[in-house]
């Protein structure tokens, strides 16, 4: 990671005449925002687009300015046209103690939100968790998927070309693995409708959450293979029998990316001291909530507010945000063991998400993975991932069982108010 | 919005004994992380905690802590145990010229994002929409919601209980907007099943997105009407028929929040130079994707790429990033019209947001808006709010066209590869 | 097969030559089976079709020509190109104890049906209602559905529309209500995705189910009056917004037909004696088969068995048996009521029937409407409607807690067992 | 209603003091209607339970006892408290001209129904069929499946149980397979939240349904091996993961029972000959209706009005009425081929049928199988089960064409209003 000082609390970039001008340009329409000369510099091009903004708009954008990542690589990388950084607050909560093939411990778990209370709250469950002895957690790798759609001329033609797929499905798989070191294929899942046949590709990708690298293997393997060898026409590489980035059904069943669990028991003495709450609340306001309120709704989540929790710590770690979208369909159960005791855990079946790549590579984001103790380790490739996937499920069962709880005592509403006069931390 | 120089280029704060007494006891867990002395300043708060996770994890933290937000109200409002920000690329697409009741002429929309790539796309979205003389945008309040659960004894309590709600609508409705100026009930709508009654209240909420004082509206109607005079107990104060982040039918069905929609026809030549494509092409791969394709695999979402807009839009402007998991259940759609051109367009009836409140407030973002010209008028409440809508529906069809356009010219593995060498910008 | 006289072997119709002729016509295609001459009779026309077709296959259709049911009336209203009537069994459980609006005592109810050991499990579920005192049963009328599609031009017209057909409620009302003395409009329910407009009638219907009056009714305001007077073509009358037919969120939430509930107390000694189970096994079966199974299956129906005994009574009673597909999404739940009992219920938004018309008017579907003391009482339009809806919740409650109750002492497949060795009844 | 000598009014069987004694203890409540003494015959048993219900109620049910079915039979195998045979009209539809691998040429359907339109319509389908020369078709047998839901401790215990069913399948499969030469374990597929596993059991079963085979299979798998070796309790047989008569996404997906398909190419001659509409409105019709509207409604079925067909196919031939409730979530396509002509397809993806077995073996169902020459050979099992299916997958298509045409030409309402008044045949 580059060091150098925070942007702009040096001297402006662009005080010459042919920055002016530049910037000018730009205002007058002359040049477009993503045809800036290239011999200069990522921050430069930033800094002529904050300009030429601010005077077309009267907005000033000094804040966007004041950033320490490496500019040069988020541009070319993460984020075209690039302006600046927004900043977003992180908390910290935890310790957390987690039991899994991948952690086994406590961790402190940085996580980015601008939602008032949800880190207190988390840290409340942190708690319960740890005066349990800890949660189970446990990771499973189900593979990145990617599904192009084709289309054939009849139900005859759809026979020849699934045979041909299985025919020639170890073929698929080396022509992809070639294409990246780190992709293993896994499966590839047929769906057929009217003249449309769709072809789920699911590979393993390592530590990176792996859209890009299964997006290149299998328009690779359209290209080069599929379409010359069987004259089926592919009419998109991503023909949403994927699917990425909305909930679906066939995501929720078969898993993608990483299938997540965490449980712990939680005891009366827990129950009624650090959550405030008894077993039989919990369970009841579970019941009603999270599964008669979900299926009322026609949801496709049966969970509290797992989607919390995943944008917090997706935006903290590097991930990306928009895979709040699948992710959040997960599943929060809470269930009398005994009289006194409950057991509750989380299921998200649905959880892209990588330790390099994207996002990752980022300055803060590195420094949530480093806190996380998350690394890659070239002779255990995707154990950074799943050590990462294991956390997260930590932290979602925290900020599950806390919320709940708050619910059995009427705690919801007051903390917002509380918050709502700047009263929190 | 304070003007500070960003934090940690100045000298460190806690240079003296007993800020590292403090640190000191932050590591050996004699004291926790959010319980630091009340003297501190937000800063040296987040700079011992920074400190003590550095010496427990041998994670240097720096970056986390080169900010320049307030973080006196930051820590207080929006993220407890605040430690710093993350920092998340910016970079902005436009001009994008869109037609509506409170937008009508070109804007340049700033996009928070590490996905390489979306911005480029976007951006070729914004110029085909641009060539086609400007989209048209709609947005309308649906409402925002909050749906308590509560447990009757049996189908007569909950007749009574019903026709007690039906005829205190009134009543109910003002005491709610007593505790907010902003707000107006708008509906409840009941639901029943076995012994659970969920009531929807649904209110405007001016410019704010409005969780938070409808979740306080609630509890005050909860406990101070609702239970004392009718004796129904209420579980929890969300009882998931809200429903809040989560994809759900309902919200598909009635809406929340904001109702968007925007659409622009796109004639042959602009198809062909701006997007290279065919009406032909677009309308199959649409069709074969986000409708067969989102219904082989179960997808509440009928789009190509919504979440994607969605989070970058919500994490720029200061919007909460977990809603992505109930905005992103819209439907694109593109229709011939003609033989040669299409009609495009996106409908997402479920996008929670606000123009003031929770992490608009926060400095990158408060000028992310000002850049949109979204300014709260008194005169005008929630219309700030939906011209931010309006927007962020142009914006989203425009990241829908060209990825829908890359799809028929097999361009979007050929902008990963060369992003993932570092090529863009 | 037993051997015995039956209808129409009496005196065949058809033996002189000419009938000779028109059977050999048809089995050599020069006349088609819906093409007779119009004098023939009903019975004459079904016979020469039924030697046709044994001539043309090989088959005897002998039992399907041993009807009595009004074959003048059912070749005319309800199936064209008749060839006689299938028998399906029917057998009775009961006496069944209700307490609705409609119906408050014992009631004996007809099922038609070929799953063997439904009819005696329905039979101890209703052993156990009557031993808890009785079901408390609810039936609304919450109106029969159609709603056309409309193709508009874009946003502009889709808005001018919606406000038209907001204006112009009312008169739509009148006119539709015009074409049948049992009709009246509830709601015009809007919804739109891009150019299309879906406009969902709701109607009160009377004591008929109210499919076919509806479809009527739409018609006649869609030509007469929505086209005309807007300009916005209806592309077809059913937009699949109804939805008819179809297992449905839309219909889930708002209901269609009739929304039936009902409910039980179970005390211990009933669990015991009448359904060899405890309120804990019933409670955790319920939870874990008909919540968390029809989550994870992705089901929309939250229930064990409701198609059995809908299917059943529809066929009985004269229903159009279609309508299970839609009838079936309901849900059971059975919860703790103290430490030994349960309130079990169901509810069933969905069940589209009728006291008249359609399948009622048949001779066998009579006798079982009269058994259950279904009338029209022309003082209480749609009373009779309900009678049956009200049974019909009874019969689905009796169903399920005998399944469920099964399962809880491993009944099921030794049911099947015995009954596989004809030794039933 | 016509008069004529029927079944049993003959000789009654019941007329001595004994069988009067018998009739007053059923309608005074000293002997339950499922109590009849065994030394009668099953004539006899109705026939007192019909004269007790008739005293008891007043409703006269003579038509109901004028059956010719096989009642000792029916009475053991389908339906206890047997009372006689509900009349459902049957009509006939064809020729239906089918190319599959079980059926090659035309095809007379029988069908039972009560909904006026119905048969008409679907005859005009196979008009359309034959003219363009035939439909493709093909049924696959994906297996009967059942899934018992079990209850473990936590995730170690679930990880262990998973791991012994992996390594005991096979040895699963050969005790499954001993309880009936029929069955073939097909696969066994695990799915876990909380504490709950589901194992979804999937068989073929030869040219049986196989409901109830696979029931008993899995019964004896679980209490015989699965229970006693890992000590994994079964809290349900059948845990709603499997899933039965409900509509399900999982079903949907990985299908049930049969799989069907069936297409056809349309020109525009036989368009507007015989389906009175063009492909453009056709089309448009499916694109809005089937497709946009069933999206708008949520509803998990994407076409017209399979179930219609469906129920009538399922009825006539014995199969069992309330699969309509899976069976109906098929996809209907009309896609452009070239400018003037369609390919029309129908996706059924979960159709649970049998050619032997439950309702198939009653007398007139019997008939309706043999006038489709479904007629089992032991030398190819399971294939007079295909047959089955691929002629429905006929008479599916030929009755969706056929509406969807009309909703183009509006012929839909005129033609209820002519049945309305007796019109039909």
């Amino acid at each position: 990671m580059s060091e150098r000082p925070a942007a702009n609390t040096n001297a402006p970039a662009l005080v010459d005449d042919r920055a002016d001008d530049l910037v000018d340009d730009l205002v007058h329409g002359r040049r477009r925002f993503h045809a800036l000369p290239a011999h200069l510099s990522a921050r430069e091009r930033a800094e002529a687009r904050r300009e030429a903004l601010a005077r077309l708009t009267g907005a000033d954008l000094e804040h966007l300015g004041r950033y320490s990542l490496d500019d040069e690589v988020a541009s070319s990388r993460n984020c075209e046209c690039f302006l600046g950084a927004a900043q977003v607050p992180v908390g910290v909560v935890g310790p957390l103690l987690l039991h899994g093939d991948h952690v086994d411990g406590p961790v402190y778990v940085p996580l980015a939100t601008t939602e008032g209370a949800l880190i207190a709250s988390t840290n409340r469950g942190c708690s319960a968790i740890r005066a349990a002895g800890g949660a189970q957690v446990l990771a499973e790798d189900v593979g990145m998927t990617r599904a192009p759609v084709f289309r054939t001329s009849g139900v005859r033609q759809t026979r020849e070309f699934l045979a041909w797929v299985e025919d020639n499905t170890a073929r698929l798989g080396e022509a992809a693995e070639a294409t990246s070191s780190y992709l293993k294929l896994m499966e590839i899942r047929p769906h057929t409708f009217g003249t449309s046949v769709f072809l789920r590709f699911r590979f393993q990708t390592g530590d990176a959450m792996g859209m890009n690298m299964v997006t290149i293997a299998c328009d690779r393997l359209v290209r080069d293979i599929i379409e010359p060898e069987t004259g089926v026409p592919c009419v998109a590489l991503s023909g949403n029998y994927c699917v990425d980035k909305k909930p679906a059904e066939i995501n929720f069943h078969e898993g993608r990316g990483k299938r997540i669990h965490a449980e712990v028991v939680l005891e009366a003495p827990v129950l009624q001291r650090t959550l405030k709450t008894t077993a039989r609340a919990l369970v009841e306001a579970q019941y009603r909530k999270n599964l008669l309120g979900s299926i009322a709704s026609g949801s496709m989540g049966y969970n509290a507010q797992m989607a919390n929790a995943l944008a917090a710590f997706f935006i903290a770690t590097g991930q990306d945000p928009a895979h709040v979208a699948e992710a959040a369909v997960g599943v929060t159960l809470i269930e009398p063991r005994g009289p006194e005791a409950v057991v509750a855990s989380v299921d998200l079946p649905d959880v892209p998400l990588g330790a390099v790549g994207g996002g990752t590579q980022l300055a803060t984001q590195q420094e949530a993975l480093r806190l996380l103790g998350v690394q890659v380790d070239p002779e255990r490739p995707g154990a950074a991932a799943l050590r990462l996937a294991e956390i997260l499920g930590g932290v979602v069962l925290a900020a599950e069982l806390s919320l709940m709880a708050a619910f059995t005592s009427r705690d919801l509403a007051r903390a917002h108010e509380r918050l709502g006069r700047g009263r929190g931390d």
